[in-house]
């Protein structure tokens, strides 16, 4: 059963075949602009750019262009749709890019799923952009494809469930400490729910931040040294975790401050947030049924209560992040993304709704907010070029 | 040295930060439409997609992106210049697909330079496209590769260097004949100079169109039955050329009607020209340099000359072709790009110009003529159609 919002938004696709177009710079008018765009004059750019690479940057498309990735097998919660059926996501993440940052981006849905296949078709298409966003690839292999092409390509490669997410989810947080008063950032026990792609870059990002009670479930419980269980990738997270038993979810929660669910729908319950400490701080990030009703939590006595839904306050949503994180990446020509350009851009994401003024029905900003991609851009630039990450 | 055209091109590019961008179809404006564009209306979208995968050219960018993919190997008449070099001649096709097809199109070059890499990542990339133009791949993998990809993939894929060459050659090639009264296809003697991806092409599609005295030469000669040098692409070609011992390029031209030059520089001279049989048709099409000048063939007693020049009469470019013949391809969905396809563009094109009247100085139409590529387009969806290759 098609919804009438799903009706809606088909009619308004086939209407627009689609969402995106390209359009030239300027118009090729007559013998002479030919001559300046195609052949001849074109053989001497095509000659600088090979005699000066970085000047791609400069006289082409790589400048501006951003490229969203996916093969398909993680799509929204719809999970494995294939590389057509991701495709109306994908072509919809570079629309954002487009409205929210100026961002130009072009959607590739991936005919594979096979990781080392992914790795040199991303590798191979590279030349043409200035940024790779990869979006909706499934867990565990989403970290390798990353990590693989870090270390392979001279422009960011940037996962948006992972650290679209974190990003986002840690902007929301440091707000919502603000409002609870709870100011040392050390003694946060925080929960996080699932240990997938956004689970695991949560976690990664709250440590750098500077959290130091960070605990994780998957769907077995606390992921923890005693377990024989874990992937490697759940391994190379216990340095950042509390140490802990083999314990439950529910168990975690008990006297913690923060749950931040990155994981299924309707697992908690009202009385789970009643162990949790005072003022508990609740992100149920489950899309589109969040780990925990906005009703059910409020009855359980959430102080701040933040989800992906757009119908409801505190959308935790990434399209708060990488139109503003991309245009900066592109403007400063960024080499790579580095943990403290995503703290930067989760602290100009807090930082604009604190101006706009903080409720427990605002600890961030609106995805319409025409000043939020300026000042995430210009955060990241700033934090780029410190660390001499960016080349313009 | 740059030339002074070739300096303007460079500030032109600098100016524009390269000569293409990416639109938005309308505006995300509000929380409805970006519900409807992105989640949760898209994910009815992405379900309808998955489950009827002919929408995916309805109600995504599919129906409407061409992409123009180049490893760079084998770019104008620069050489192997590499994927960077090589996107602003493939940005600079996007721009005229556009501006003179309307057609969308993304340059991807690529970062590998090996066959089976280069067919497997434009099949996993093709999911985004409805046509994939294959651009300035050295020869003779560019056979392979294209046959390869047109037997894997269900959209159609084009090699212009190919075809859009053999195509814009013969319409003008028609048109010549027109103009000195050869009206018998069967006899008329044609030397194609060069069995690169255009001669080899020129060959094929001459053929189809019902010539029967085709010879070519590579740079050893004749390229006949006795040569036990010949690469297996070139033997493929020996059942519809002429039968010939391995004789000179110059004896070859003895006696004959046409030469059409895909080769190299300066390689003919006024004499042999002279050696031609009465008012001869020289097509000189080696870029940007052709095989004869125009005052030696015009010494030589050519009735007709054209050439890749832009600053002569007759160009014989592939401009003409390709911003048309996409139009065509994506306005029907075509499956793939058939011969009769191929042939159906070139007497579209050389229609055209009867129309616009025919003079020794004009056999082709202008590139800016505004009715070329609509009707261009039109014979393709016509012959896309008849041979049921068309989903719309």
């Amino acid at each position: 059963m098609v919804s009438d919002l799903g009706k809606e938004a088909i009619e308004l696709h086939k209407k627009f075949m689609g969402k995106i177009a390209v359009k030239s710079l300027y118009k090729v008018a007559d013998r002479h602009t030919l001559a300046l765009a195609y052949t001849p004059g074109v053989a001497d750019v095509s000659l600088h750019v090979r005699d000066h690479p970085e000047t791609a940057f400069d006289l082409t498309c790589k400048g501006r262009l951003a490229c969203v990735v996916s093969d398909g097998t993680r799509v929204l919660g719809l999970g494995d749709i294939g590389p057509l059926g991701a495709l109306p996501v994908m072509e919809g993440k570079c629309m954002l890019l487009k409205s929210f940052g100026n961002v130009d981006a072009v959607p590739l849905c991936l005919d594979t799923k096979n990781e080392d296949e992914i790795v040199a078709v991303v590798k191979a298409i590279a030349p043409s952009f200035g940024a790779i966003l990869l979006e909706d690839f499934s867990s565990p292999k989403c970290f390798a494809i990353e990590k693989r092409l870090e270390s392979m390509l001279d422009v960011p490669v940037f996962h948006d469930d992972q650290h679209g997410t974190a990003i986002v989810a840690l902007a929301g947080l440091i707000n919502a400490l603000k409002l609870t008063a709870r100011e040392d950032k050390k003694s946060v026990k925080i929960v996080i729910s699932g240990c997938g792609a956004a689970g695991v870059a949560i976690a990664r990002l709250f440590h750098a931040y500077g959290f130091r009670k960070i605990s994780i479930a998957d769907s077995k419980g606390a992921v923890c040294r005693p377990r024989s269980d874990l992937e490697e990738y759940k391994k190379e997270l216990l340095p950042i975790l509390e140490p802990s038993e083999p314990v439950s979810l529910k168990q975690l929660l008990a006297g913690a401050d923060v749950f931040v669910g990155a994981s299924a729908p309707n697992i908690l319950k009202a009385e789970d947030i009643k162990t949790m400490a005072e003022k508990p701080i609740v992100f149920a990030l489950s899309n589109p049924t969040p780990e925990i009703s906005p009703e059910a939590a409020q009855a359980g006595g959430a102080f701040i209560y933040g989800s992906g839904r757009s119908d409801l306050p505190n959308q935790i949503n990434n399209a708060l992040g990488f139109p503003g994180i991309f245009r900066g990446l592109l403007d400063c020509r960024a080499k790579r993304v580095s943990m403290g350009m995503k703290l930067a851009a989760a602290q100009a994401i807090a930082k604009l709704a604190q101006k706009e003024g903080l409720s427990a029905q605002k600890i961030v900003p609106d995805p319409f907010d025409k000043k939020l991609a300026k000042v995430v851009a210009k955060a990241v630039m700033k934090a780029a070029k410190k660390e001499g990450l960016a080349r313009a």
